[in-house]
């Protein structure tokens, strides 16, 4: 079997959710193997060595791919949100040009089911697998695909197969710059806007209830499928629980159902990987 | 280090939990060695075939004992508690006699940090180490107190070290027996009420926020403690989570907080283990 390929694209501070991810990823993974491509902005060396350490224990290919600041020279860069979140859109542009594909997962992401599924799912030509979040999130999809003239569901950003080898043909990085100059003012989320506005027609929908579940939203998704989508359904079948919105489960205070999951796993991976813990 | 032994005591419908309890303690221990006792009336040999090759996967050894019904001849057995209960106050007379102590554990418990710290705590001269439940069940345990006329707090009888050198000399089957004849219309909770009732006065308390953590009463952990003890603080200092009392994480419709967390252990043990799913 292929090795999965994931990509990651953070910045410093986010490193501990990172070995959390990467700890969820090996437990319930078993016996898979795992190439980890993170694309960063000058992460210095030493920060990087305890993702290094980690991935070598587990037998992953851990490839850091710094980016040159100067590929951004001409991209609007808002306060609010760091260069970082081109990258996953650039991917195909900044990633060595032999890989066909790559899963890219955001980091506030606790991957609790095996991926494989999901990295053989076929791509038929498009650029992205992702997925539209349901529930209040889909409301808000309907004022989204109003805001940027779309048709397709509003996908979110955070968990995507994207397919490389189309993307070199189809994505510029010029196309996203002009795209996001001429929308600044209207951009909320710039990047999932982008990937929304420019490519949402070239996008293979998922169910997010496996692939990028949003952990806020347990009562929308209950309520969304009749009551079969139950704690124990997503634990059974949910493969990638998404951590979206401002509250997160590292932060005091978090209340919602899957907090204690989280903070179990990043006990666990500081205790047996050595980690400072979250 | 000498292996911890544990001691359990369940009826054939219970295995399933008792594998996931298993689960919890491997994961948790990691390089630590165990011993699994488990007292039973009659579980058939193939129903205990699955976790004795569990054990073995674990490098744990498995020493099923089955209880004669004899003993219990003369005992009072009432409709809704079975034999069973007795077993973990007579363990002392069912166990060989070389085991000096011993760890039991209910099988609604899952064990999330190392169980050593308890497992070498000093026992000098004390029959057992048991926790008292706070929050609403300290009300519970003035009443208890009244009712069973003890000074010491109402110990819940669901994690006990037992002292076995010390129980040989001082617990019989007859002054368990006659103190159940004699009062058998007051038991509400007959083995736990025993264990209270005639050696409340020789049972070392243990911090239940660590050792015996009542996982209904999170809410009132978190306000006993001034906040403290809250999801974090137990992620990383809980050893043993009791899930207590009649709603169970298995069954349909658990709400409490760490139901998520009991569910992900039983699924991963079934897929790691080959296990049917609770």
């Amino acid at each position: 079997m292929d090795p999965i390929r994931l990509l990651v694209s953070l910045d410093q501070n986010y490193i501990p959710q990172l070995e959390v991810l990467l700890a969820s990823v090996y437990w319930n993974n078993p016996g898979d193997s795992m190439e980890v491509y993170l694309l960063h902005s000058g992460i210095p060396a030493p920060a990087l060595e305890p993702v290094g350490r980690l991935c070598e224990r587990m037998g992953y290919s851990f490839y850091p791919v710094p980016v040159e600041d100067a590929l951004f020279a001409r991209a609007p860069i808002m306060k609010q949100y760091p260069k970082e979140m081109y990258y996953r859109l650039l991917a195909a542009r900044l990633l060595p040009p032999q890989l066909d594909k790559i899963l890219y997962l955001d980091p506030d992401i606790l991957v609790i089911n095996p991926l494989r599924p999901l990295w053989e799912m076929p791509l038929e030509g498009r650029l992205f697998a992702a997925a539209a979040h349901i529930g209040r999130a889909e409301l808000a999809g309907n004022v989204n695909r109003l805001r940027l003239g779309t048709k397709a569901p509003y996908y979110n950003s955070g968990v995507l197969l994207i397919n490389l080898e189309e993307c070199r043909n189809s994505i510029s990085e010029q196309e996203i710059f002009r795209y996001v100059e001429e929308h600044k003012k209207e951009l909320v989320l710039p990047d999932q806007d982008v990937l929304n506005a420019l490519y949402g027609d070239r996008i293979l929908p998922l169910d997010d209830a496996i692939w990028n579940y949003d952990a806020r939203h347990y009562k929308s998704y209950h309520l969304a499928s009749s009551g079969q989508h139950d704690t124990k359904w997503v634990i059974q079948n949910t493969a990638i629980l998404h951590f979206c919105g401002k509250a997160k489960p590292w932060k005091p205070g978090y209340f919602y159902r899957f907090g204690a999951l989280y903070l179990h796993y990043a006990h666990r991976a500081g205790q047996f990987f050595g980690l400072k813990e979250i």
